[in-house]
């Protein structure tokens, strides 16, 4: 099975990008520092000091919704959304500042709108982040309960020297990937469609002992902040990898004349990844890129830095490749630890 | 007919926002500068002069997304985002400096994004806005196609002694009122309800000579920067005039101890709004909690500055009431202008 036949095409992705590409950047002023690609944008601000910046993104958590509707539960759904917000941001080298909602749903249902918020308040306490702002709208018609739909918009701050954009990785730099706890909020489509559509399993059937398919699917996105923030200063570039997987996101950060070679054997892939290939007889290459594969961070840091990133994570931090000259692209090599 | 018939609960709307409030304001940090009430939420920045605010807000289009596909036309839905979203800001004194779309589809339309982004850039332009993110969720079974939802965030600057929030409104004040387009963003499921459903209209019916139902459902939200822009040193405070109509925005920005009183009879009411009330025999209260009813701002100033305010904003002002002593609430006298 392929993601596009669960629905979502990739290919229609890049080209609303490229037909949008020009608009967007007809916008820009002169406070606008970076350009489209960037895991968030970035402005100056008016009145105050050039070097200090705000970057900024909006997300959803995807049909990871339609397994918090199928579970009746929604707190770590709105901790999916704050966090997936908070990394987008953080792999800047930005420090969260506040978060916004919006909630859309076909009939408005207080209980679950609390529930959501309890999520969303829940993460932003924990990532130093204050809920501004929200809406909640009421649209019958355009969604059939119990289906809605979450966005999150977040925006940070960083000082220009510490801004990091992966503009300064070379040839040499080691790759440091950190643990996923699941598929955090990409490729729901394609798992619920293999899952539950065409293996026909319950949520509460075992991924392995202890630990069903309901509990992994809705395993909340980690956030990386503490991560992220404990390598200021080594970090030269970090990817968050959503969707697209490791070679949609890490390409991101690569400068011209860099390429990156990622060692797919150098971390144990979780259970769920497997369970998913297996029920879905997906292609390897489709796997890594509708799916993280168990690795939610890839970060960029020095040789000589590698022992002290690893210290300063209490040595969660796992060497998955490193960068080589050549085409600015991403291989992935070797054999799937399962 | 009423709003709750259209699906639309502004009951489970308020008990929603009850629900929340304590975790909303469980989030807050010392950069957070109001609470929850106001139409856009304001933070401090770390690092930067402290009377230097930011104001942001969240918002969708509503079911005018609804009208857009039945007609086709998507650039304009773009910009009422865009309008509404500056509005939110605009009305503190802020100056919007960035903008953040989504977009959530069940299947992913490469031309109809476009078009969104098309408007949404024209209006970013003449706001002086950067277009600086956005996410294109692709959602199959959330969102059955032609539906959407689009949904925009935005980020202003204001310097805490230009910052208006009406809480220096006092007995005495005279309320301005400046012309809407037509419904805005606000009250569609129920006017699709009365004129497509209900009375069976076709979009091509003409509400009054040259004026088809259609073009009158899609026109675009006003932008009122330029007005806010021309009252600031003026304006005590403003109010968007969005869901809940005059009576439940213009209290918004009321302090404790002060009345508004409206006369509906200030200004002609357009006849779009007419025929809704017609059409769908709508009791007058609910005509003015679900729409604007011709006006999309009011803004309170000194009576003094009255005639300085109209000079300013090109003669458009229309006194539309004046504020009183008495309990925190919005009077509606006078007889409709048809």
């Amino acid at each position: 099975m392929e993601y596009r036949d669960a629905g979502v095409d990739i290919d229609a992705a890049e080209e609303s990008l490229r037909r949008i590409r020009d608009r967007v950047r007809s916008t820009f002023g002169p406070h606008v520092v970076t350009d489209l690609g960037a895991f968030g944008g970035v402005s100056r601000i008016p009145g105050a000091d050039p070097d200090l910046l705000l970057v900024a993104s909006v997300d959803g958590v995807g049909t990871k919704l339609k397994v918090a509707s199928r579970l009746g539960r929604f707190d770590t759904v709105g901790e999916d959304l704050v966090n997936h917000c908070g990394n987008d941001i953080g792999v800047h080298g930005a420090e969260p500042l506040f978060f916004l909602d919006y909630v859309g749903m076909g009939k408005l249902d207080p209980a679950v709108v609390e529930s959501l918020v309890e999520g969303m308040a829940r993460a932003c306490r924990a990532s130093g982040c204050a809920l501004i702002g929200g809406e909640t709208a009421e649209m019958p018609g355009v969604y059939v309960p119990p289906d809605f739909d979450l966005v999150g918009a977040i925006v940070g701050v960083v000082r220009r020297e510490a801004f990091v954009d992966g503009s300064s990785l070379a040839p040499g730099d080691k790759l440091l990937g950190f643990p996923s706890t699941g598929l955090h909020t990409n490729g729901y489509s394609l798992a619920r469609r293999i899952l539950f559509d065409a293996a026909g399993m319950s949520p509460d059937a075992e991924v392995t002992a202890g630990l069903t398919v309901g509990e992994a699917l809705l395993a909340v996105h980690r956030s990386y902040l503490p991560v992220l923030r404990s390598l200021r200063g080594v970090m030269k570039g970090a990817a968050h990898i959503t969707g697209g997987g490791i070679p949609g996101n890490l390409v991101r950060i690569l400068p011209e004349g860099v390429a990156a070679r990622v060692d797919v054997g150098a971390w144990p892939t979780p259970a769920l990844f497997r369970l998913l290939r297996e029920r879905g007889n997906v292609g390897m290459e489709e796997m890594y890129r509708a799916f993280n594969m168990g690795i939610g961070l890839i970060v960029g840091v020095d040789a000589a830095h590698v022992e002290e990133a690893r210290e300063r994570t209490g040595g969660e931090a796992i060497v998955v490749g490193e960068l080589t000259a050549g085409e600015r692209t991403v291989h992935l090599e070797g054999e799937t630890r399962w």
